[in-house]
C-alpha cells in the first residue's frame, strides 16, 4: 500500500485550518523524481490540472475543492458577499480546466452549495467552513477508495493475473486508488496476484505512475505496451481487466483514458471479465448515455514529441483524444463504495447512488 | 511515391559489380535525420539488422543477400573453396540476427544455392555471380512490391480511409513497400485516400517511418497512438486495415509487428476488412501454423527508455515481444505479387507460390 499522500491541504499554522495551501505530487516528474508542488492560487491550480501535474478523476475533484478555499483566501474582498462572488468565479474557471472527469464538477457543486449556505457568516468563519468541507471531501475520498477495494476484492477471488490501464491508483486519488484499491487490499492480505500494466500512450501514466506505485508497494507487476494487451490475453495470462473511470453515464457507459474501449473489446473477444472501479461521484446520472459525454482533445505534441525530442515528422496530422467511452455492454461490473453494480446498470447505478456511504 | 532507395548495392568502381558495399538508410535516425550507412563487413551488417538500422522483412532479405557478397569479398581465402566456406559461415551468422522474418532465411538459402553452384568458377567470377544474384533479389523485390500494389489496389475500391500499423512501406523494402504499395498506387492514380498511421510502440516505426514516408509523398495521413485504433474504428472512420507480414504460415496465420493481432480482433469486432500484404518469399509453407513461428523478444530498455530518458521505474518487470501472430480466421485477404489469396489459405497460398512471377 502506497502511504504517500498525492494531494493534501496544509494549514500555514498549526491548529488553524485556514489560511493554508495545497501540497501535491507533481505527476509529470515521476518516476524520475518525487517532487511536491505547493499551490497557493487558483491560477496555479488551474495550470497544474491542465498540464496534468495533478491528474486522476478523484484527485482532480479533491484539488478543485481545495481550490475554492484558495479562491476565498486570495479574494480582495473583506466582506463575505464579495468573497462568495470570487469563489463562484473560481468555480467557473476551474470547471473549464478539463471537460471529461465529472468528479471535478461534482466537487465544485458541493463546495458552491456549502459556500452559498455560509454567506451570512463572518469572513474568517466562511473560509473555515469551506476548508472543512474540502477536507471532508478529501477524507471521504480516502474512505471511499478503501470501500471500493473491499467490494472489488470479491471479484479478484480465484484470479491470478489482472491487467490495468492508465493510473487509477493512489496517485489518481487521495490514497488507495480505485482500480488499484482491490489490488492493494489483495496484497495486504498476502494473496498472490500479478498485474500487467499498460504503459498508456501518449502520456505513459501506466509506465510512469502505475508501474512506480506497484513497484513501491512490492506488488508483482509487468509493464507492457498498450498494443501487447491482446497478445497477453490470447496467451491466457489475463484473468480480469480492471480500470478506473472519469465519468459513468446513467446506462453504465464509461469514459476512461483512451485505449480503455479497445481493451474492453479485446477482453470480450477473449472472454475475460472487464471491471470498472469508480466512486459514485463519478456516476453522472443526468447523462443518459456515453454518446453525450464530452471528450477532451489534447495537443499534437503529446504524440509527436517525447522527452522534448521530435518522434514524428512535423507536418503529420494528429488525432489525440484523451478519453474514449466503453459501452456498458462490454462491462461485467462497476464497483463503487456502495458495492458491486451489475447490468442492467440503469437500475444498479441509481440504487448505488441512493445508498448511504 | 517514395523514390528514395532504402537499400542498394554500390560498386566501388563503375562498370564492375564487385567489389562493392551496401548503402542503406539508417532507420533509427528518422524522422529527425536522413542518414545513409555504408556497410562493408558482415559484422557491421549483422549489427545494423540487430539494432534495426535496417528493418522490414523484405529489406532484411535483400540486406542478407548483399551480406553474402560482402562475406566473399572479405574472405581471406584466395581459392573459391575457402571463400565458399566463409560465405556459408556468414549465412549462419546472419540467420541468427533476427528469428521471425522468414525473408531473411529465404534470401540466404537462395544465395547459398547460387554460391554452391558456382564453386568451380574462378574467385572473381564466383564473387560476381553472387553479386548478380543479390542484385536480382533486390530488383525482383522492387517489381514484386509494384505487383502487390496493383493487386491490392482492387481491394481499396470504394474505400476512403485505411489504417496501417508499423512500417510496411518503401523503407521496409527496396522501394514501394508491401502494405503501402496499394496506397502509393492509389495516390499515383489520384484516388483520394486517407491513412490512419498507428505510431507502433515501442520503436515507433509508424510515427517515425510510415508518417515520414506518407508525408514525403503528399498522402493524407493522420498519426494516432496504437490504443486509439479501436476508437477510430468505432467512429466509422476506418474502411480497411492493411498491414505487412514477417512470416505467413501455410494455413495463413501471419506474424507481424506486435499489435497487429489486437488490430485484427478490433477490425473483426467492427466489421472492418483486415488485409495482409506480403511477397511469396514471406510465405513459409513448411510451417503449418502460427503457433510454430518463433517470436523474437526484445530488450527491456525498448519499453523503459525513450530518447535516452527513463520513462518507467528501473525495477519494473517488462514483457517485450517484437511480433504477434494473427490467426488466419481474422484475415480477409493476403495479397502477394501473384494475386489476392482468399481463405482457405492452405490452398490459395500454395497456388500463389506455384505461379510464375
Amino acid at each position: 500500500m502506497n502511504h504517500l499522500l498525492t494531494i493534501e491541504w496544509v494549514p500555514e499554522r498549526k491548529g488553524k485550518i485556514v489560511p493554508g495551501f495545497i501540497r501535491a505530487v507533481d505527476q509529470t516528474r515521476l518516476p524520475a523524481e518525487l517532487v511536491f508542488l505547493e499551490i497557493r492560487t487558483v491560477a496555479d491550480l488551474r495550470s497544474a490540472i491542465k498540464t496534468l501535474q495533478i491528474r486522476g478523476a478523484p484527485a482532480i475533484g479533491v484539488a478543485a475543492a481545495f481550490g475554492l478555499v484558495l479562491a476565498a483566501q486570495e479574494s480582495k474582498s473583506t466582506g463575505v458577499a464579495g468573497m462568495l462572488a470570487d469563489v463562484m468565479r473560481a468555480a467557473v474557471n476551474l470547471a473549464s480546466s478539463r471537460p471529461t472527469a465529472v468528479n471535478l464538477f461534482w466537487a465544485l457543486e458541493r463546495m458552491k452549495k456549502k459556500a452559498a449556505g455560509a454567506n451570512n457568516l463572518p469572513a474568517e468563519e466562511f473560509k473555515r467552513k469551506l476548508a472543512l468541507e474540502a477536507v471532508a471531501i478529501f477524507e471521504e475520498d480516502r474512505k471511499i477508495c478503501r470501500l471500493i477495494g473491499e467490494h472489488g476484492l470479491e471479484l479478484l477471488k480465484g484470479k491470478k493475473s489482472v491487467l490495468t490501464h492508465c493510473n487509477a491508483g493512489g496517485l489518481a486519488t487521495s490514497q488507495y486508488g480505485t482500480a488499484l484499491a482491490p489490488i492493494y487490499l489483495a496484497h495486504e492480505k498476502k494473496r498472490p496476484l500479478h498485474v500487467f500494466v499498460d504503459e498508456t500512450r501518449p502520456l505513459l501514466q501506466g509506465a510512469r505512475l502505475t508501474a512506480w506505485e506497484l513497484t513501491q508497494a512490492g506488488i508483482d507487476a509487468t509493464l507492457i505496451c498498450d498494443n501487447m494487451a491482446a497478445l497477453v490475453m490470447k496467451e491466457g495470462r489475463v484473468d480480469l481487466v480492471i480500470v478506473g473511470a472519469d465519468r459513468v453515464a446513467a446506462n453504465g457507459d464509461s469514459a476512461n483514458k483512451i485505449g480503455t474501449y479497445g481493451l474492453a473489446v479485446l477482453a470480450k473477444a477473449h472472454k475475460v471479465p472487464f471491471v470498472v472501479c469508480a466512486p459514485t461521484s463519478t456516476f453522472d446520472l443526468k447523462t443518459s448515455s456515453g454518446e453525450k459525454i464530452p471528450i477532451e482533445q489534447r495537443g499534437r505534441e503529446e504524440i509527436t514529441t517525447m522527452a522534448g525530442k521530435q518522434i514524428a515528422p512535423e507536418k503529420i496530422k494528429v488525432y489525440c483524444p484523451a478519453f474514449d467511452v466503453t459501452p456498458a455492454s462490454y462491462i461485467s461490473a462497476i464497483v463503487c463504495e456502495n458495492g458491486v453494480c451489475r447490468p442492467p446498470y440503469e437500475k444498479s447505478l441509481r440504487r448505488a447512488c441512493g445508498a448511504k456511504i
